[in-house]
């Protein structure tokens, strides 16, 4: 039987491709990665339209328990879904080659990923360098192996994506009582966390790679209906309202005239600036309750 | 109405998201763009999955008769399909800006593209840097501007994605006759053409950035059921058959050990090579029309 690895989008469940819905809908039974990258929907959805069982699978479940998805897949067809593509991060590489050295077949049914949406703001694909993922600093953790990266890419006139944290089912230890784990609420780290940290660096580094007045693009829930694409300086990005994970922020480098006729439809806005609430200093990941305002194109 | 720029992604009919299904469908006619990449199938297939007519639009139609296209999406939704994702390549950017400056609905569906299926080998998409395109070298015309780039993304560590150059609806001027143009044959640029070219400008410039002993890793028709994808020297690449367009290449930076453990794979066989019919010298595109074996994965 197969082992189906099916990219599925950025939006929702209608963003599978229709190779990908005749995969799943000939599964058994379906995993759902959603400790890298979260749709925009509910997982309810997902089982209604795919009318076969989806079960979230975080992190620990992939990298210990694999075996029993394995096991699985020798009788039955399984599917084992990615928010985007598939092949777009390292994490799943390891599952796959697992899975073939026990000569499990397996299929990867490809999708659009954020690294490939992020062209949606008028930087061009060819153009980006590295890509960088950025932590969430906490307490004497900052580390900040990124700002070299931006630093090349950005002398090579190349822009930077640059990818946000997402912590989802840390333990509580604080809560932690008679053996039962209790986990903390996802926190997804925004573009207002992403510019703080960028600038707590270069403050520390001073080597003009992320300056208050660097232009950048601030991006949140691409291939969304309601996706948000902000271009401004990165002082300006850091106070505004982004709403709803997931965000992302594109480092421009030397954009060429296309590109900033593109940009420009995404120009913020005076009102936009000082719409989200200040941060607490320390990046802890609180975001507001409210539901925030969109500015899209 | 709505002028939707749908990704079809890159192998069939099939490759389309169950939401771009239901765009082309709502549609009276589509454009299938042509000139910048192919599917894997004949457009009949294509018009008789969406049940909608498929004209095939070349460059000069959609640069100069762009105005038809709005036109028609002020009464009707018209669908423009692109071959893996819309705002992949800055082709159509234009479009979508002249549209909306129209006042013209438009709704881009993106999907997979090359540049993200080039992670398929193994080489993680984070540590590309700049994407070169490789022009088939004519004559006395050998632009080499790609060869900094290269150059660039290499001292950075980084991989390079060669995408190949495609020569569609070519005028035939050894033709022209009576007024009426004569068309060239479609020619795709090969992998060994695009190493050829790669050692030719080494050889001119001598910087030490694609040398023979250097690794990349050929790719042919990614995304389809036949993807050819193998990893080897230039030197062994140069004279592999991958069979049938598309090919690609990418050039190995600073591979990580993971990203080796998948290359490995992937790793040239001694039959492999040799395969390929000896290039004239002059990289003029002719193909073998045999039917090539296939090494895939």
């Amino acid at each position: 039987m197969v082992l189906y690895i099916v990219g599925l989008g950025l939006g929702d469940e209608k963003d599978i491709t229709v190779r990908g819905l005749e995969a799943v809908k000939s599964c058994k039974c379906l995993y759902l990665e959603y400790y890298t990258s979260i749709l925009g929907i509910d997982n309810s959805k997902l089982e209604a339209f795919y009318g076969v069982p989806v079960i979230l699978a975080d992190r620990t479940m992939v990298e210990t328990e694999a075996d029993r998805i394995f096991e699985e897949a020798k009788d039955v067809n399984i599917g084992f879904l990615v928010v985007g593509d598939p092949l777009c991060a390292t994490t799943h590489t390891d599952l796959i080659i697992r899975a073939r050295s026990l000569g499990i077949k397996v299929e990867t049914i490809h999708n659009t990923s954020v690294m490939g949406a992020a062209a949606s703001c008028g930087l061009q694909l060819y153009q980006y360098g590295y890509t960088v993922s950025i932590p969430l600093f906490e307490g004497t953790w900052r580390p900040d192996s990124f700002y070299d990266r931006i630093k090349y890419n950005r002398a090579g006139g190349m822009h930077t994506l640059c990818l946000l944290d997402i912590k989802v089912k840390e333990p509580d230890y604080s809560k932690h009582t008679g053996g039962k784990l209790v986990f903390l609420p996802p926190r997804f780290m925004t573009v207002n966390q992403a510019v703080e940290q960028l600038l707590e660096v270069e403050g520390n580094r001073k080597e003009g790679v992320c300056n208050p007045e660097d232009y950048g693009v601030g991006m949140a829930r691409l291939g969304q209906p309601d996706q948000c694409i902000i271009y401004g300086t990165l002082e300006q990005l850091r106070s505004v309202d982004f709403g709803a994970p997931l965000h992302c922020i594109a480092l421009v480098g030397d954009a060429h005239p296309l590109e900033l006729e593109v940009l420009k439809f995404f120009e913020v806005k005076p009102e936009q600036i000082n719409t989200c609430k200040p941060l607490n200093g320390d990046a802890d990941g609180n975001q507001s309750d409210e539901e925030p305002d969109l500015f899209n194109f």
